[in-house]
């Protein structure tokens, strides 16, 4: 398709959305209505009554194939709209139909499952988390379909029912559904966009390896009175190799733990400095000075794309009012690092236990017990294909280039996608900072409907020419 | 009194103890069969009981004055007897009449309140700790009574029932009868003795310095993924200062903490060297190596003669199971410090605070607050008279000098004696190592009971002729 049969159909597009915005967003209110919390048992009717009808509308955007899938949890709805052309690429669209509970209810100034429109903006529980952004490639399909029988591209809808309670049941459905799941990139519409008038794109996520250090000294509690300063202290010996983790300027001092990890390189350092960062905003929002951190990276440097070591939790001997002058026959601690690409949990955790052996005081016995669910680092080639291209749509609409951000957290699906399917991702979606996403007042903006109907229409076509 | 006297009184003694050890048994059995738990609140009547026991106890033996004195928990009795010499000295006799809860009964081989006497030892619970240790130095009055009309040195009798749930309404006693209780000497009937075969005497005992660091970052508890690598980690900071304490060797290293400590001497160390110490034995005895602490000393100096610091709990974060990716927004830690003479726990606490000051990682702050309960060591003058005579009595009976000993912990009684009545005290008592004082199965040994009769009255001669 030339890029002039694209402007053509883009005109076509806009006329058909401009006919069916109405009808469209009247449905997006139709499921806001179903209050479909995943975490809440009194819910469980409404979370099949969503998924019915998230399959009707797919089938109604004339969707070939449309299935609810049962898992052990909440149904999964699996949509799929081959291409005509069998050379055509084929995207697996991911989003989820669930959302978070809504209490505080009296905290919304209109009822949360009752869809308000008011300056612009849609406000309901699940607006903007995740159904606005859910229908918008729906929408895309449909029009495609009036306009030319089907879309450019396969389509392959995954819509979840379980991601605000963590995606338990999604790895083991990838792997029954993997033949069916075939596809040459994902799409995640659930993500944020980094403010109203600039987008962004995300390049790379966060890993994670969890330890848990279990320290003992005597085989019971003991009496400081009677043995201070001849019998070992678990708690002493914990915090001395806790700190010795760390340097006073919050360097990673654990030897081997940054083994593969890559120098940043100056392109990256560029385009992570061209992003701007309120350093005394940031402060004012915590409460505290500003970010603090390894003066050799800058801030987001550090957030993105730098691994990072953090005590999560500490316990061991008396907590209670006063004084009780024990000394404790044990003492524990957990920590998270989330790792940057080409880091494995496994060597890492294995550095942290060698720092350990190396750095506990005599007397004191220090296990470290790995915590379930490390994970790589999701990262996508900056120059894959479809990310150049949403890059390429994403400047034509806004008139400027998108952030390439990195996330300092993990981004699951993409982890899934890339461990169980081989895919890579692009996230694509408009949930702004602002919108109350897990909080009373939820809303969508609705330009980015619009806006997103004409992103997705144009980066199918872009997916498909560059076929 | 020459020593010649003494020794033809002794003889006398010997044969008043041998006509009424019977008797004086049967009654340490008629006390030990009041349960006078001062726990538990269902014991309130026996508590009652067991004051009017020893009350009448005291005025059988012939103290003129004796009064059940009221307290806001269980009463102590008081009684005095004034010297027939008005320049003779006092000795403030101390000891309680309350005993530890007997549970678990099921592990008692006879009922905890029904004195059992097997192969010369008389089981039951406050048997050793304190109802035998109490009714010594009673009997050696009523002896000297029924054999000169008098005590050669005046004698005030002062018997808590509160000494096992922490003397809780003693100081106020002490300070509402500060003159009744005029005294030139304290001696504590209720105290361990090294071995059957060995006896000891205590030059010191601890003080206690104790504060809770609070440690705070951000406003609220923030995830680690947004923030990883910019925020503050108030875990990190706080074992971070904590760790700065100590080096590796368990030396402290707070600037200013041992201000004041002098010098162990030549001769202190050689005191404390003369008395073994089975260094596997005590790491058998806790399940590890071996003691461990700052090489400069020996295990013994370090417990006895050395200040200590020992971390007593610690907190914060996450510490249910599996990973919360939490950065907590505080953290707190108790430590409790063993004081030597010369050291103030004001000097100390404030040498703790401009440590923590000194070592506070940027973005966190540390505050250091005082627990309630802080106090100096106690230490009675090696060269004091009273102690010189209370060495002289035992090396007469034992045949061997006392280890001069020192305490590890706090004797709260010497520092209340000491700082409200301005009185040193001598431990003078026979519970033994071995006697289960506060478990199942307690007992005494009987032949320390006719020991204690023989050191109590050649003591208080001895401190008679001293005057």
């Amino acid at each position: 398709m030339s890029s002039e049969n694209g402007k053509g159909e883009q005109g076509q597009f806009a006329s058909w959305f401009d006919a069916n915005r109405a009808r469209l967003l009247g449905e997006l209110g139709e499921l806001i209505r179903i209050p479909s919390v995943s975490a809440l048992p009194a819910h469980r009717d409404d979370m099949a009554r969503a998924a019915e009808w998230v399959a009707a509308r797919l089938r109604a955007a004339g969707v070939p194939t449309v299935e609810v899938l049962p898992t052990s949890g909440h149904p999964v709805v699996l949509g799929e709209w081959p291409a005509a052309d069998p050379d055509a690429p084929t995207a697996l669209i991911y989003a989820h139909y669930d959302t978070q509970p809504a209490d505080p209810f009296d905290e919304w100034e209109t009822p949360p499952f009752e869809p308000s429109e008011r300056d612009g903006r849609l406000y309901g529980r699940g607006a903007s988390d995740d159904k606005g952004n859910l229908l918008i490639p729906v929408a895309v399909a449909e029009a495609f379909g009036q306009a030319q029988g089907g879309p450019p591209i396969g389509l392959t809808f995954l819509f979840e029912g379980e991601e605000e309670i963590g995606s338990p049941n999604l790895r083991p459905l990838l792997a029954a559904h993997r033949d069916r799941l075939r596809a040459d990139v994902a799409i995640s519409a659930d993500s944020g966009m980094w403010s109203p008038e600039q987008p962004s794109l995300v390049l790379a996520s966060k890993g994670l390896a969890g330890v848990q250090l279990d320290a003992r000294g005597a085989a019971g509690d003991i009496h400081s009175g009677l043995h201070g300063g001849m019998a070992p202290n678990p708690l002493g010996a914990l915090v001395t190799v806790l700190a010795s983790m760390k340097d006073a300027d919050g360097r990673i001092t654990i030897d081997g733990f940054f083994d593969g990890v890559r120098p940043l390189t100056e392109l990256e350092r560029a385009e992570i400095a061209a992003i701007p960062f309120d350093a005394a905003g940031y402060g004012r929002s915590l409460g505290i000075a500003g970010p603090v951190g390894d003066p050799a990276f800058t801030p987001l440097e550090r957030n993105w794309a730098r691994p990072t070591f953090d005590l999560n939790g500490i316990w061991g001997g008396f907590q209670g009012a006063g004084s009780k002058t024990v000394i404790p026959a044990e003492a524990h601690a957990k920590i998270t690092c989330r790792l940057v690409p080409d880091q494995d949990p496994g060597a890492v955790i294995a550095a942290i236990a060698r720092h350990v052996a190396l750095h506990t005081l005599p007397g004191v016995t220090i296990a470290v017990n790995p915590i379930a669910g490390s994970s790589r680092a999701y990262a996508i080639d900056p120059a894959h294909p479809a990310l150049l291209a949403a890059r390429d749509v994403m400047r034509a609409e806004y008139g400027r280039d998108p952030y390439m951000i990195r996330l300092g957290g993990t981004l699951p699906v993409a982890e899934f996608f890339k461990a169980d399917l081989g895919l890579d991702t692009i996230f694509l979606a408009w949930e702004m900072p602002d919108e109350n996403l897990h909080g009373p007042n939820e809303f969508f903006r609705l330009e980015n409907f619009d806006r997103g109907f004409r992103v997705y229409s144009q980066l199918f076509n872009r997916l498909s020419s560059d076929d």
